[in-house]
């Protein structure tokens, strides 16, 4: 786990130009003048990226599956400098791309065009954290697994973890409403995540950053700042209610002689692990063998069509290795499950979580990816994943499934040696067609960002979409805020 | 617990109109014609109410302190219905105040002036349960108490859980973003809720209703009406993630020597009990003396200044067990705890829950009640109720504190014989100002309503205010959804 995203990715191959592959036309947003870098370099000496080979990663996406064409990076210390930063675009009607870790999997975090990038890699000052309450007060670009190492050292955690932690940022994590390994136990960020600052498209600072877990004065604006994908405002700042660390975690990896039994273990351990329950994986046994060839992770558990990865955490490790057991006993008794392995120290422990965390930087190697993060009823989950291989048959080079079962989360991905229309137009609008069918969402936690705004229709009814465009309008009238995202472009 | 509010509740005596008492001017709306009666009438025949003593009831708010003067009460049963008569009063330029169980202690659920009352008393059907996501869709008139019955039958309960919990309709729990009893350990509202469908000022219905744990499609909508307190729209179902039934449930009710003793037995019971903490109140000896003087319930417990109540949920009763006896040997041993008695059994359990349930109720027999709800650092929550006693000396019959210590908020209550306008001023601005200088909440889960309106400016900043305008002029341009409440008359 915390492997950085951009290490171990697809090679340096050159990707297309984001406008030239989508054929999208450019907004009448002014363009960047001499004056405008002379301006920022003004403003923050140092701190104004515009040379060619360093704007470079910051234009293409960790899948380098988008590209954009920026020449200039702003990277604000202060929300005070994000302030005139917006103060100014929004004057001189520049369009600016916010971008965190750069770890989106939908273009999100990209410019388009030649959207001005403001990142927040030097926003990453803790403000606070409180012990008695748990809730920790820290600038947007902090990294995810920098806080949780801070949180740990005093007895707490985050409350949401992924893939990406090692380089995400949390204002990104927020911006894009990120679901992870956690949920399952801790809820989402709607509920953890207190108070925000953002600054608005006209550089205005909304200061709702409170610490309180509880606050019913008037509506409750910083819903609409999360996960609105940095459209609607720049997050600079983030109050968040952190649970205690568990003192003991236990893990469990096993294997499933078929989907039914995946979901029979699912209602199962729930039942009997209760409140210990803190995350529930699944994959199937492609995901095993892109992983063991590419990253050369081998697998304790083999020869199963479907592998589980069940974590508890709790307050004592008697009781949960106790509860832990009885479970395990009475799956293989019944046959749920056939051959697994169990992990209570932190090596082994971060070895199996690896296994699941590392299949999208896997995947990352077949080529290119087409990837799908769907919710479903749980009792669906698998069969989009059978429909999808039957219908592509070879033309696909392996179409797998794994996620976040406990969720209803399935994150389909379809690998081909590179890009290619026709097996894209084999998918889509299949995959959503049969979504909607299910009256799941296309886009269950990475968000829509550039390449699945076009979709929403398949999960939002018109009247939501066209009240959205209205929030929108209202909070930035410009458009200047991530254009060509979340919204479709027209209805 | 789950005694219908309206029983039990301070007598006869007649409740000044509340456009009198605080000389509030009404809004240019239409006034209700005989041809609208004649127009609802023929749209819902039979659930049309305009007989005066039948009306009554819509008009007082359970506390009996605001009273408006609505002469016709809707009951539709149907979305459908809900839509037709928004849309004939948003064209008719009627104002409606939408109404749930009436439950609500800031004076949002009843009108101020000649409103009409929509209420949801007859939307009451399951439309959906789900046993394997444990996702309930239900009409928004459903009460709570009933809800939570259903659920248990099938080993599941509600995510939240309230002393008006057997009056209270889902609907209104979710406009009022309600907290309760059990958010410590279920999270809020924002979290639980997955889906709403509400019906717009123009009566269009906004179909948001999808049964998800995860969806990042686009803006989350849904989360501006959460807590909105019907301003924004009528919320007419709801889709709510609900947990396992716990399997084994226990309480304990403690006394403590001082509020520092209550503190550190938070603490050290949040440490030692972990995940199956479900609940930490606590209440002064003051609400005790009030319990038994008023509603005949003896505690159990007594001679301490402070009691708590803390509950626990789990899946294994011996564990369970284990756990809270290692943390009371602890927390007597220690001496943060002179006297307790804990409970298994269910009927027990509920005699200790309704000695703090019941408070509110108590009071209520006291005369008039100042009430107040607010979020404060936790160390400092028992300060404000200590500075107030001080303050207001004979001038108020008591002054009280208690509340959801866990979630950092307190139920600060002061009653008199009846209404005083200086007492009022002895109370107001002082305690909201005591509470913004702590970065406090002035409304922690009850709302603004009508009573609190005027002082969001103590916990939100100028222009976050601006911003709820701007909304509530988009979404309801007319302003007829329960106007004079939530947001301030002006800045």
């Amino acid at each position: 786990p915390g492997v950085p995203r951009g290490r171990g990715c697809a090679g340096s191959r050159e990707v297309m130009p984001t406008c030239e592959r989508y054929a999208v036309r450019r907004l009448p947003f002014a363009r960047l003048a001499r004056g405008d870098v002379a301006f920022f370099e003004r403003l923050m000496p140092g701190r104004v990226v515009t040379a060619e080979e360093e704007v470079k990663p910051f234009n293409v996406d960790w899948l380098k599956s988008v590209r954009g064409c920026s020449q200039l990076v702003l990277k604000p210390q202060t929300t005070a400098e994000v302030s005139q930063i917006l103060r100014y675009c929004h004057e001189r009607n520049l369009a600016v791309n916010p971008q965190g870790g750069n770890t989106g999997l939908v273009g999100g975090s990209v410019p388009v065009f030649d959207e001005i990038i403001l990142s927040t890699a030097l926003m990453n000052q803790i403000i606070s954290f409180d012990k008695v309450s748990g809730i920790l007060v820290c600038q947007a670009g902090c990294v995810l697994e920098r806080l949780n190492e801070y949180l740990e050292e005093q007895g707490f955690i985050m409350p949401l973890d992924l893939g990406a932690k090692g380089s995400c940022h949390i204002g990104g994590n927020v911006a894009t409403n990120a679901g992870g390994l956690r949920l399952l136990r801790y809820g989402s960020l709607r509920g953890t995540v207190l108070g925000l600052e953002v600054v608005l498209a006209d550089g205005s600072a909304l200061d709702c950053l409170t610490s309180l877990r509880k606050d019913n004065t008037g509506y409750d604006l910083k819903q609409l700042f999360i996960g609105s994908e940095g459209t609607l405002g720049v997050i600079t700042a983030v109050s968040i209610l952190c649970p205690q660390k568990p003192k003991a975690v236990n893990l469990a990896f096993l294997g499933c002689q078929s989907f039914a039994k995946v979901l029979e273990t699912f209602t199962t351990c729930r039942a009997m692990l209760g409140e210990i329950l803190s995350a529930y994986e699944f994959m199937d046994e492609k995901c095993m063998e892109l992983v063991e060839r590419h990253l050369k992770l081998s697998s304790p558990v083999t020869g199963s069509p479907f592998y589980v990865l069940i974590e508890t955490s709790g307050s004592n490790s008697t009781h949960d290795e106790e509860k832990l057991n009885n479970f395990l006993e009475q799956a293989m008794a019944s046959g749920l499950v056939t051959d697994g392995t169990v992990a209570t120290d932190d090596k082994k422990i971060k070895v199996l979580w690896g296994l699941r965390e590392r299949i999208t930087e896997a995947l990352t190697h077949e080529g290119y990816v087409y990837k799908y993060d769907i919710s479903l009823p749980v009792g669906k989950l698998y069969d989009l994943v059978t429909d999808m291989r039957a219908r592509l048959g070879q033309s696909a080079k392996n179409v797998v499934g794994y996620g976040h079962l406990g969720d209803g989360n399935l994150h389909l991905n379809i690998t081909a040696e590179s890009y290619s229309h026709s097996l894209l137009e084999a998918i889509e609008p299949f995959v959503y067609e049969w979504t909607a069918r299910c009256s799941g969402s296309i886009s269950a936690e990475h968000g829509l960002g550039f390449k699945k705004k076009q979709f929403i229709q398949y999960s939002k009814p018109r009247q939501a979409v066209v009240l959205m465009q209205q929030f929108k309008a209202m909070l930035d009238p410009k458009g200047i805020l991530n254009p060509y995202k979340t919204l479709p472009s027209a209805l």
